[in-house]
């Protein structure tokens, strides 16, 4: 059955005990904004339109909350005065007619799909509104959900509970689904003589059971409804996140020797038969190819890592590395916006930047791309089968052939063709014996400083 | 009510099962000694002075147990006959007259003000002796605390209890707080006629309500009450220290993506809205300014990170690095005793020691301030808007004005004028094809060796 | 009592659920193959006969498999209907005489000889099967042991099981030992009439009672047990099998601040008061003497490592590394077959490989022995009481006396005697003036690639 559905999604939270210089909704959660999990949640779960109501920082908000396959129209809360009443800020969108509405937040960013397709399969059945409930427990400070006979009949408060209610623990997660054709009636009649003053979503509850509709609660697991309140509960979160995806990387056939140790992002791809070691961290747009080693102490962003190629420990791709098929970059090795050719090795205190290396060549230790100029970048193209000699500066733009050598040490400012060697150090020179004299005046020089002090 | 306490604090232990060259008092958590933990608690709690029952390391724990606000005396303890002879260890402090007398523990420093704060509250209410305990899940092993009336009647021994004393989950933490006008009185009424032969303080419980006294028990965390008496429990102490700190760090307004990957210090310190990414050390004496960011990998000690800046990922900041506002320090960098002006970049797989870089200024991959000489440390100066070409090697003391350009590879052992562009390497050199020729040698020493072995 | 027992090791299984390009019982854990640490826990059951039932990869696992102290026969398995059939692969070795048959699984590679050595010395009492089980909280799943009078009467699979029998919290484990006589007749008589037309060892329960025979259980702990069926249960396995070695470790006098982020080795060794901060990898074969510091961030591998030696932070220490008594090596610094003499330093951004470091030599920052030519490594000497200026190149083979200074920045391309001072770099010249001209060209570049674009 197809049924059209608006998410009005709650994101104008002032976000005070997270003390931050901006709204929480865009504090990251396995490296993309909280408010983008909430929105590609909605978009698994066949809801196309989406009523998003900002506060704080409401422009990069909306602009955070862009996810492919939503069409997002926004609305601004200027007024705090409950939840029922930010829900009606999206009246607008709410009044052009939708078979349901369902009722998000930008800062319960763990939810997936499956429960929110749960409160809608719920409203199929009949129901007018579908409340999303947690079992949890601890209860302590939660609305408990009162079921009778599969309904629904109150969220009660903690505050207003009786000493059995207390005992319940399946809680009031605040998500919630209503009947399309009903919603703006039973939202309006949300009223605020309460202590505060305030409109209270969860009062629809009973509003609508008042009314003689039927109301039910589906349930979803509590880590999905995680709320973030402060930095601790954010880390929380990216706790949970980091281990859910971390099982299903494995679940796929990755191998982790320490998974608590290794950071993923939302969009990390790592194939089949790949190990990742200790200590990893993924930032945004890494693919990892089967059968890809990544060794300790390694740090990749914005990069590709080929079948059979290794990385680290100690590696640090950032974004624009690209390793083809066997390639290497070992230990103090930065490697960006380069291509490693197949079978290439970049293997000790390498930096490799607007560069490009060949199959099959050797990068010596301690060789640095000279790729700015203070200005501009300029690249370094190196050839196949080269062989760069260790601590070689290599000035860009510069050009090495295939099959060239370069000798260790060297400073390379001009191109150096196929197959040639090329110099660029000054012959050594030894004193006799004059080690013992540097030593000596050294010492004289030391022991002047202790006089003065 | 202002009244005088004076802390006995038990620090002879011989901890053998330490296994340890030194005494576990001195072991560190959170980079300081265990037994600085206690006294900055005690001081915490209103107290001045402390009485210190030392024995293995002694002039060692005396040194580290100072602490701002405390006086604090030290008696040796020669013989090991139970804690009741070692608190009398103090008597020629005791006997001068306290109103109250607090026991303490050396090995017990997750203590915090709060419990000893209740039990010197609890002396104010008439009780003689207040015995601090826990609630725990796992009592087997400890002293049971056996309340009736708001009074602790007995401290029971595992050994002594009945099964259903057994069954009580409050228990004795060895820290107690003696009405100072009878503690001396009580103490030497506790006797050694047991099996061990030893003194237990415990028995003041006994004795001061046999002469009529009232004995009470305060509350305080399991947590708080760990005891180190092997490494394992060091690490445990360590854990929950950091967790500890880790919230209270977050709760102020600090992102952590992974806290159980980040290791703090007693004294760090970092401001609000910086971003601690995964795996960061800081050991003792850092101080993070707020919009900061700490990427993975970093590993901070002594040093200062201004508004803005960024460190890491894979940064080092030694004792005396001084990152100004804006200021870089990249991967595989290491920064010593060393000022870094206000955007000034330090990118890539760099040292610099002893040495002051102007705003501004760029300073290339691969660059080395050369400040020993095998004897002597030396200073570099490099001005504002300057630009170091990558793989220098800059040979202290010496000097690089403002807005100078050093050349790629050039070591420079003289000063440079402002704006002035220095060079400091040898001209390239090609020979055409010679670099096969180079591989053929090499090759046929391959084979030679192979032929030989 | 003497007896001898031949284990059946069972590892053909086709590890679908790992998505593996190799046999389960191959993937490591704590650096080497599941396999091998059963077979390692069976030589310490005083088992010397094992008889290894494989599949997949049968020689690679066999080549795993093998461990001092044990004779191991390999059996193909070709067909897979149940474990009861598997067994009986080993009829050859199980029919030449044992006093006991144990089975045990590749895949369960935590366990220990403490439940094997009980299941053997339950036989002694007379059983003809003893079965090792295992107490849990979640049950769900597994076979339950159902014991009545001490005897193993029953081991009941979950969907037989009834509502009484599901509350029953000790399960079957798989492993088990039997009485060599009448091994080869139970085990033939296991049948095939099931649902899924298989042997199922397990039955060898019942059968042995219905023949009069006793059959016992033994318990084990439920971590010991715990099987391998992808990549998930891999890492879990990893980390309990990290937590028992850390414990150890730690125990025996050794003090981490973070243990969960300390990963070991099988045969790591490491000596009394020994530290290791965070974030420490240690790969096969290293060995660590008591009162060594290891840095947070270092990476080792096949080195050792000597009393007093410091190693990182960032240090990564690779096969043949041999650090002396107090020697240091610091951050990005890599060392490869190589010796660090007493009190020698290489402490930042270094690499040495293929090398003799003196006692007493400084190795300054960003020095690379560069001991590769594309075809051969070659050796690096250096002398006692040395200073290698930073960013010099030591261009191998080479030698360099004892007491000799290279300047910085040099090129090191043939031998240096004893206290003899060497250069090999250009002359530093300055260009009054030109900085702000370079500066101005590059800046009209920059203009020009904007105006293309």
């Amino acid at each position: 059955m197809s049924r059209t559905c608006l998410a009005v999604v709650l994101a104008a939270g002032d976000s005070t005990r997270m003390k931050s210089s901006m709204s929480k909704v865009l504090h990251p959660v396995g490296g993309r904004p909280m408010i983008a999990h909430v929105m590609a949640s909605l978009a698994q779960s066949d809801i196309s339109d989406v009523a998003l109501v900002l506060g704080r920082d409401a422009e990069r908000v909306a602009a955070a909350a862009r996810v492919d396959g939503l069409a997002v129209e926004s609305f601004l809360q200027t007024e705090r005065r409950g939840t029922g009443h930010a829900v009606l800020m999206a009246e607008a969108a709410i009044s052009r007619g939708y078979d349901q509405i369902l009722v998000a937040y930008g800062d319960v960013p763990l939810i997936t799909a499956a429960p929110l397709k749960a409160a809608r399969a719920a409203l199929d059945t009949g129901a007018d509104v579908a409340v999303i409930g947690f079992h949890t427990e601890n209860p302590t400070g939660y609305g408990r959900l009162l079921v009778e006979n599969g309904e629904l009949v109150a969220i009660r408060e903690e505050k207003d509970a009786s000493d059995e209610e207390r005992l319940v623990t399946w809680c009031n997660s605040g998500l919630l689904a209503i009947n399309g054709d009903k919603a703006l009636d039973l939202l309006k009649r949300i009223g605020n003589s309460n202590a505060k003053g305030e409109f209270y979503l969860t009062d629809i509850v009973e509003i609508a059971r008042s009314l003689g509709g039927r109301v039910v609660a589906v349930d979803a697991p509590e880590s999905e409804l995680t709320g973030c309140n402060n930095r601790a509960e954010l880390a929380y979160i990216e706790a949970i996140w980091q281990q859910r995806r971390r099982h299903e990387v494995m679940i796929s056939g990755v191998s982790m020797i320490a998974p608590e140790t290794v950071f993923l992002s939302y969009d990390t791809v790592i194939g089949q038969d790949a190990v990742i070691e200790p200590n990893v961290v993924f930032g945004p747009g890494v693919t990892v190819e089967g059968g890809a080693v990544i060794h300790a102490f390694s740090h990749l962003e914005g990069c590709h890592v080929a079948a059979g190629a290794t990385v680290g420990p100690f590696a640090r791709l950032r974004p624009g590395a690209n390793l083809a098929e066997g390639a290497k970059v070992g230990n103090f090795c930065e490697v960006k916006k380069a291509e490693i050719g197949k079978g290439a090795k970049v293997n000790h205190l390498t930096y490799i930047g607007d560069a490009v290396v060949g199959a099959e060549t050797n990068i010596g230790a301690g060789t640095i791309t000279c790729n700015y100029d203070g200005v501009n970048k300029h690249e370094t193209r190196i050839g196949a089968g080269a062989f760069i000699g260790s601590n070689s500066s290599l000035v860009a733009p510069v050009s090495i052939g295939d099959g060239a050598l370069i000798a260790s040490g060297s400073v390379i400012t001009e191109d150096v063709p196929a197959d040639a060697l090329a110099f660029g150090r000054a012959r050594q020179e030894v004193k006799a014996g004059r080690a013992a004299l540097v030593r000596e005046r050294n010492l004289a020089i030391k022991a002047a400083k202790k006089t003065k002090s």
